[in-house]
């Protein structure tokens, strides 16, 4: 591949949901709607910088060594030997941090998607994981790559190792459908974290592993019964439920309307559902909606399609 | 489907290999070679009788209610409404008891699969389950579908539960091959069920889901490596294969033989391990036996393809 003459490249990378169901810490995937644009631009000065960041109110920081997309690129230039050039960062947050939807990872993914194709694309999107899980482990001190590997390829993405990251790319079948609500309230990763033991029965361990190889089976036929009957967690959920206000009422609304399967997304607060078909969808939003309505609590609510495509070009020049 | 005017139906079922590393408890596949047949003649005086038992050492119960293929045959004429006919069986043991290979759930898939087909097949081979699940119940006093499943599904069974069976048949990669090695030295099930703590450290309960679900994607992509990169057992085999004499001098000599895995059948005292192709199950199994000769234990060694076909009829007229 020859020089590239791209001057900016702008990248998107979209919120994705983490620890679904029995995958709890191994498996994640894309949503759409909300998530994250880079924009790399190449500049004289040598070294990467950060010069924008909106629509996080200042939370994040500019320091290239403590921001998860600055740490990713960093990690991606290292690798290919281009330490010398220089790159400024535009990082545009277009989702809430600490949602549960992954928002470090939606901008570490589009930060190296768009370095890389400025570049000339010297690496291919699996290449690219493990310059984003660097960053991720900077933002919350663990590498987790369920969130990030989602952002970046898009689809149901099975984690089986972290750091370095053995990523198998599983696939969304056509007619799933994602529910993602988000209550405006705050739960710390880290706390999340501290309150789960750190021992399960080994009968409940069993009954995850069975329904992690059911579910991964059911992707694989596009068998939405068995899509349902596996999507269960016995394990984190019953833990961590109890820190988000509504959880029981949201979920027996959402399978009440017909999902597939509901739980936490990532550490939470936000929730998802699965359904097979929009309408289902639509009408387990609704009543999860609903049960916040009552607790007086404001949320966002996202309904899409599983998103294939993970991060994306969404500009160049 | 109209009366069968069958008299006498032999049907044959496989040995099994369950507990199928990350697997355990919700895994199994079936063999070639070793398995169990089990003949069924209609008879004018009511009732199932067992008439002969060969080939264990007269250690089986010959009281229909106290045999596991004796059960399994009356739990299928209860949900057929057939308990006033009159059925002999004749039950040839050809392979060992205790082995680590699903012996008894054999006898309960080949007795299920003569008397179904002596009836004209009012169930599907997938129907028959529930009815050798609970001959499999009175054998181990646990309803466990793994190794019942595989001998009568064959292929690859994925367990989701057990009673009543919830059994998913996964795909068998077609370059798979198998080696199972019975160590003859005996271990009692139920103290290799004792000898399991009730509680597993939740990081490792997190590897075991993932690599069942990356073992899943594997035989559904036919990727090998993928396979091999997943067929760990972190939480049961240390514990049980202490229990085995030359556990850890098998199972690395299978792997430098080349092999994907290798871990417990069963409960063992058996071992499996599973190649990519004949000659590196040829000589894993020859690593493995070369282990046994030195510390001078005798073995049977088998090798062979996955069994997709499960159980069989072999004669009827």
């Amino acid at each position: 591949m020859g020089k590239s003459q791209r001057t900016f490249v702008k990248a998107f990378a979209p919120a994705t949901v983490a620890n679904v169901g029995c995958g709890f810490d191994v498996l994640g995937f894309a949503i759409h709607g909300p998530g994250d644009s880079v924009s790399a631009t190449l500049s004289d000065k040598a070294g990467v910088r950060i010069v924008s960041i909106t629509g996080e109110d200042g939370k994040l920081p500019y320091e290239t060594e403590k921001n998860t997309a600055g740490l990713s690129v960093l990690s991606l230039l290292k690798k290919a030997g281009k330490e010398h050039i220089g790159i400024e960062l535009r990082i545009e947050k277009k989702m809430p941090l600490g949602s549960g939807l992954g928002s470090s990872a939606a901008s570490s993914a589009a930060a190296v998607a768009a370095v890389n194709h400025l570049l000339g694309e010297p690496f291919s999107q699996m290449e690219l994981l493990p310059f984003a899980v660097e960053g991720e482990l900077a933002a919350s001190g663990t590498p987790h790559a369920d969130n990030v590997a989602a952002a970046l390829l898009g689809g149901f993405v099975l984690v089986k190792e972290h750091n370095p990251p053995d990523v198998i790319p599983l696939p969304s079948p056509p007619e799933l459908y994602c529910v993602v609500i988000h209550p405006h309230i705050e739960i710390q990763t880290r706390r999340s974290r501290q309150i789960l033991k750190k021992e399960v029965l080994l009968e409940k361990a069993i009954r995850q592993w069975a329904n992690m190889g059911a579910l991964v089976a059911g992707l694989f036929r596009e068998d939405y019964s068995l899509i349902g009957r596996s999507l269960h967690d016995e394990i984190i959920e019953p833990v961590r439920s109890v820190m988000i206000p509504g959880f029981q009422g949201m979920k027996k609304g959402a399978m009440e309307a017909g999902a597939l399967g509901c739980s936490i997304s990532g550490s939470g607060p936000s929730l998802f559902a699965l359904t097979r078909g929009e309408s289902d969808a639509h009408r387990a939003g609704e009543k999860m909606g609903d049960v916040l309505k009552e607790i007086g609590l404001e949320f966002d609510l996202h309904l899409s399609e599983i998103n294939r495509k993970g991060a994306v070009i969404e500009e160049e020049r």
